[in-house]
């Protein structure tokens, strides 16, 4: 069984033909390669061993008929039942997964445990909105040291949270691990690009955050992470020309 | 056993001293009595019957003891276990209940109905931005036009998404009925005050949406409900004083 076949598909967009439902048993994943939002549903599926299937999306000129399959066109979206159900949203997905699939669970099955992970998660997604601001700021200096300060801060938060090698509060990583990687892959490779970024590129985050560090290098080995991540000259070519307003979604295929 | 005691308490404010913890079994509700996302912690506990208490927080003057519950200190949390679990955020309570108490299970069972549940009231939730600025545009004319217009807009998407008597697709009241009817309840406290209000008090929300307003009917007759609710007039009051900026966390006691 296939996971995450066509993950470097080349993206689909307005004009192009609706492709055919999924076969019986595939998961099908509407994504964006560069996407941290979709990329958790990625990660989930692949560490899952989840039989599925990829499809790019064009996040700039949408396909008509992809708003059948996500009501607001965006991604991610997972299309399964040969294409007559659809479950949507980066948080609810891996828990769907989860629910489905729960001899590969997860997510903690105690009611307080779960509960805290999904918390967790929303909590250290403060990182996401610094990261965004911080990117604006690579190519206009206007507020930047406070963009950075706001990332930086969300990093410090970040490491305070992780009391042992992993968010999960045990000896592997969980639900907010795995969900919450893709958006601290973003700003290592953004470290690449930031004028006087205030991360390391060479030993992510750097030396103030060693919980971090020693976390980020753990999950980035992971096999079934990497299948679900794009090398960092890919991401850090994508961001350049995003930063640039000019993003190439296909970018080095 | 007590369910929803002292919701009508004053509120705690910064000064007060921190209440001894909750007793074995009784599930502690913090509050702020007008508050649309505390509110769904209320009527879930009232709907399933969970042995409860409420202590209501001056939300301008916390506490500061408050912020360990809450770390943003915001409303409602969740005490339970005699003071040492807190669970927060006004979506996650209620399914932690349902997963607590399987017995009075609200939320479907099926991953696939439960998952689309939790998205349906996601985008219901468009109402609650839309509320506010509507209530901004009470004491200030500028733009008024386009955020009512903004409001009968979420009012007219959910009139689409309400395909029968429920949100819960079912023959009686479910998850996103339950949580998103807040909501609601304060815009109709607000039609109550609005110059050229777009929806009537009357029969709320209008003859533009029977099911919606059938739907309100029901749900406000609900004793459950009534029993996690404040009266019209208080509401109404309440908003008069917020409006002004002046808003009153213990109006009528």
């Amino acid at each position: 069984m296939p996971v995450l076949a066509g993950i470097n598909s080349k993206v689909l967009k307005n004009g192009d033909s609706e492709p055919s439902p999924p076969p019986a048993g595939i998961y099908r994943i509407y994504n964006m390669r560069f996407c941290p939002w979709a990329q958790r549903a990625l990660i989930y599926a692949s560490v899952k061993n989840v039989p599925s299937e990829v499809i790019n999306i064009h996040l700039k000129e949408k396909p008509d008929w992809y708003f059948s399959k996500h009501y607001k066109g965006q991604v991610p979206a997972l299309e399964l039942d040969e294409g007559k159900k659809h479950v949507i949203e980066s948080a609810h997905i891996p828990e769907y997964l989860d629910d489905l699939f729960p001899e590969s669970r997860i997510l903690p099955s105690d009611p307080y445990e779960k509960v805290q992970q999904k918390l967790l998660l929303e909590r250290l997604a403060a990182v996401a909105p610094a990261f965004y601001a911080a990117a604006q700021a690579a190519n206009n200096p206007e507020g930047r040291d406070e963009k950075y300060a706001a990332l930086v801060k969300a990093f410090e938060d970040a490491e305070k949270l992780l009391t042992g090698d992993f968010f999960s509060g045990k000896a592997k990583p969980g639900f907010a691990d795995y969900l919450i990687f893709p958006n601290y892959q973003r700003v290592f490779w953004l470290s690449h690009i930031l004028p006087n970024s205030p991360f390391s590129s060479e030993s992510f985050p750097g030396p103030n955050f060693p919980k971090l560090a020693k976390w980020y290098r753990t999950l980035d080995s992971i096999p079934e992470v990497a299948a679900a991540s794009q090398p960092t000259e890919m991401g850090v070519g994508f961001f350049n020309d995003y930063l640039k307003g000019t993003p190439n979604y296909d970018y080095g295929l």
